[in-house]
């Protein structure tokens, strides 16, 4: 048995992993901190909610990691500490997804806090990062919207079946619990019930995540936000290199990922939030229409897109069965 | 007053005009009727529902106008019938909407069963159609999706803004009330209800409705179905002929439906479904998003996408201001 | 034409006037201000949002009736301002509602901000108080659930139709919108979608205005919160006097409104939300159940429950058609 | 290690079953069969949706305990047939809850199918009848209705403190996966939506069971179904008895319930659906309003209102820990 923290643990991606965490049978949750400063606990909301702890790193000298669910920001001058104390640390917020500091600047328009840890940080897509997760001190957590993108278009462009220099588009839908358990303008009950909307086109901060783990920036990434909870669907465009059909793309896909516990790749059928809303996993179809051939693709953002992949990735670390707590 | 009346009223888009007319100034409903063939009147599902006539074309002899809200293939023999007896008709169904009765028997599985109308049957984007509509005896309504997608599109085509050859990615978005309002799996509320999907990739009905009506087939279209009941959301990636901006672009719309009263252009920010609910109005929005042009439109579907479109058309054929029982 | 002004138009219900004086007959719409203090106005949410004035009440000189959609507290201060130029004032907030000061200081814990006003103050349920709202400067708009509760209940009352002491259980739901416009816990997505709760059990502060308007303290009333946005259902279980059947409740209530424009008396069927949303209606059904008499009542908690109420109060002030603008 | 089967295994309780199987730690889920005549499979709606096996009761000869998630009626006989194989049933559907067959009648229009087999079944309403559960053969699974209120309601009877004589208000509120699977009107996405109703007052079938586990007809239940998915909440007001206060009411359930491991009593605040969503916990809270006690609980309509429930009574009757499977 393994102990484990949160630090952060009062929003929703807190929230998951200590959901998740409750049924693994490896791993202990020794603490549950919130992420703001000051010596005192945050009370429960609901007699039914859990009590979360002051922020206090002191007390998280003998865990053998740390989930950091804490803003971008925040968690980089965090994980720092820890890291010092020689905790493992998966970090949820962005602060570690970005090789580049000036990318980082730039995207999120302030200077790192802890430049000098951007080099050892693997980006963990744990099914396409495994044995570099499984060395890391320090795991950055890979954003919901990139998860639900690149888990089905790495194989296509790294086995060349996606035409040269033509764009991709990626039209992203999510439920509002992307937005974060704090309220705002944007997840208030009468702005999203019954609406529909897109934003940040053209400027959302996933992008440049989604194109440095692509290694091109010809994907064009459209967010929108959803009058429901949970869940992404992205349907992504794929121009196909020539002579390359829905069905080869199909197949790429099922082969690459036959021995993942957590992708599917449909032979028919398209699948729905539905289908893997409280899972960990990334199911995925292929149909051809006109010149293009549209992958649609579903996750929850808050377990795979979240804290299902951090879990993941936290269990790669310690050296635990990879799907521990997440079947 | 002219007389108007409705045949296949009990369903959504019947109601939607009921209500609609309810506040016009100028058309009185003179008969709201079933499409089921029988004697019998439809009763109300609640006392506050209103009661659907029975089918009896025999008794619209002095109407002038009649809407047409019955499922394809019932339409036609309809309208054949009203128009023999100098009825000016607008057919919501699809009818009337492709000119070739092949693609027709194509696209819906079987024969036109009228295609010796086809010739004078006018698509009734109004916009796009005001004076063909003027003059015309029968209106094919525009089908919902389509609505969303040409009204932005069109001008940016005929002004040479889109790049030649390249694909235009159509990735619609719709409320529930789209697909009617008998139930079935699809819109049963635990199949709707904090879910969402993409259907008929690749094959959907409306696409060659799209393709004829544009003059290409390299518009990519997907729809999706949303957890709302009103309600459609297209995002639209345009490949940019060369040299051309974001800003011309919009530029382009905003001149050219700068007299229309249902046509909105933003200057910025990005339109919502919310925005158009309940009106006969089409928002655009238009911003850059790295190699493509994004433009984001909002209907509501029962409304600029089916019923509050009718009207406009019967008010155009009618020779009213286009705009009572709209604004 | 009569000029009227919102002051709080920023808010639902003020939003919500907007929305009907649009199509007013006989009203024109000079201002719709902000309640905030300071001299900006509140630009829109979207594009498709209204602008909203800086208040100024010096600019209302002119209009004839001015509709207060602002915070209790704060509105019966501009209602002394009002009344002192001689303008006529609906007030929506809760300021006007109590007739005792001191029952107000109770329940709205601080000194009513304009005691010499209770006292000319007519409590605006315009079914049963026309004649007095017809010659009132300061009309009291009632609070949503108390016209749910009273406009079924009075009748009932005033006939003797109930049994003398016993309670009468008033069990109302509400949609969000009720909550207003302001983003906080209680109204976040991610708390009201697929949840439900009851609040203010015992305690909320429409108890006492209910109870003032019935005549009697033995009304037990809670109020819940519906995952919808617009709407309250009441279900009420009436203890009928001895001998009295659910057909006579009925009758009665059939008898009492039968030439109202407002108020629908079910003979049979029971009313929903969607039977009355978007509309100044109020829809009642009456069933037995057990020792019980169950009443069940619907309205738009924005229209018949505030604004719609409002703008029927001010026709009856300024001597119009009562239904303009509403039907 | 037991083997158990479902017969029904494609509506909700079905489903909801097969998903808490797959955790049990005791329990393996040798068949799922669909309750449908014929011998066909159910194909899955979607990939993700499991297949459900042909009906075939020769191949349950060897489990231990069989599920019956079939429409009333149907289920006693497929009951009798297993229990002369040896077999133990609980029984999700209405057949065996009722212990006069004429009520029965009376209640589901049709004579009884099996009325030798209702002296033997025992109403599985666990925490009330544990001991009778561990000994029964035909355990008869509670309405979810009937569960929200009795858990509450029972110990209050049986200390006295509700007042003799007087009616109780049990005002329940359900999501509309209580309807079932099948789509009709009733569960049309755009009949629930934004929708809100009472249905069956005074008449609903689950009234008589909760008057015959209550030994009195005095509860006057109403139920209302809310535009959520999951969770039941009832609103009970409770007549006290002289002298008897909201604490002593609060005090009697929390010492009733103090050893179980699914019922919660609030100290303070008020459960919300949210808090027992996914799990098999009923949530009470108690506070005074006016002459009564009001008593608000929820619980999960399709966990602890049904197939939690279920699997609680068939872990209490194959003497398994009664928790496995549900924590």
């Amino acid at each position: 048995m393994s102990n484990v923290a949160i630090v952060g643990a009062s929003g929703y991606t807190g929230r998951e992993l200590m959901r998740l965490l409750r049924h693994h049978p490896q791993l202990r949750l020794a603490s549950a901190m919130t992420a703001r400063p000051g010596s005192q606990p945050e009370p429960p909301a609901l007699p039914c909610d859990p009590t979360v702890e002051a922020l206090d790193l002191d007390r998280l000298a003998d865990v053998d990691g740390v989930f950091l669910c804490t803003p971008h920001g925040a968690a980089a001058s965090i994980a720092a500490d820890l890291l010092a104390r020689g905790t493992r640390v998966v970090d949820l917020s962005a602060d570690f997804r970005l090789r580049d500091p000036q990318a980082y600047a730039r995207t999120y328009a302030a200077e790192h806090p802890a430049p000098a840890l951007l080099g050892e940080a693997v980006y963990g897509l744990t099914e396409h990062a495994r044995d570099a997760v499984a060395k890391a001190r320090l795991c950055a957590n890979p954003g919901c919207y990139p998860t639900s993108i690149l888990l089905p278009l790495l194989p296509l462009l790294q086995n060349g079946l996606v035409a040269d220099g033509q764009p991709i588009v990626a039209d992203s839908k999510s439920g509002t619990s992307g937005a974060g358990k704090a309220p705002g303008e944007r997840t208030h009950f009468g702005n999203v019930h019954e609406n529909f909307c897109a934003y940040g086109v053209g400027t959302h901060r996933h992008a440049p995540e989604i194109w440095q783990q692509a290694g091109t920036e010809r994907i064009v990434f459209t967010p929108h936000l959803l009058p429901t909870f949970r869940g992404i669907l992205s349907t992504i465009y794929v121009p196909p290199a020539t002579g390359v059909t829905a069905d080869q793309v199909r197949d790429c896909l099922a082969e690459r990922y036959a021995a993942e516990p957590f992708v599917s790749v449909y032979q028919k059928g398209l699948p729905e939030l539905r289908c893997v809303q409280m899972t960990n996993e990334c199911h995925v179809a292929v149909a051809p229409s006109g010149p293009y051939v549209v992958v649609v693709s579903v996750i929850d953002n808050l377990v795979k897109g979240a804290s299902g992949q951090a879990l993941q990735n936290m269990n790669v670390m310690l050296g635990l069965d990879e799907t521990a707590g997440l079947s």
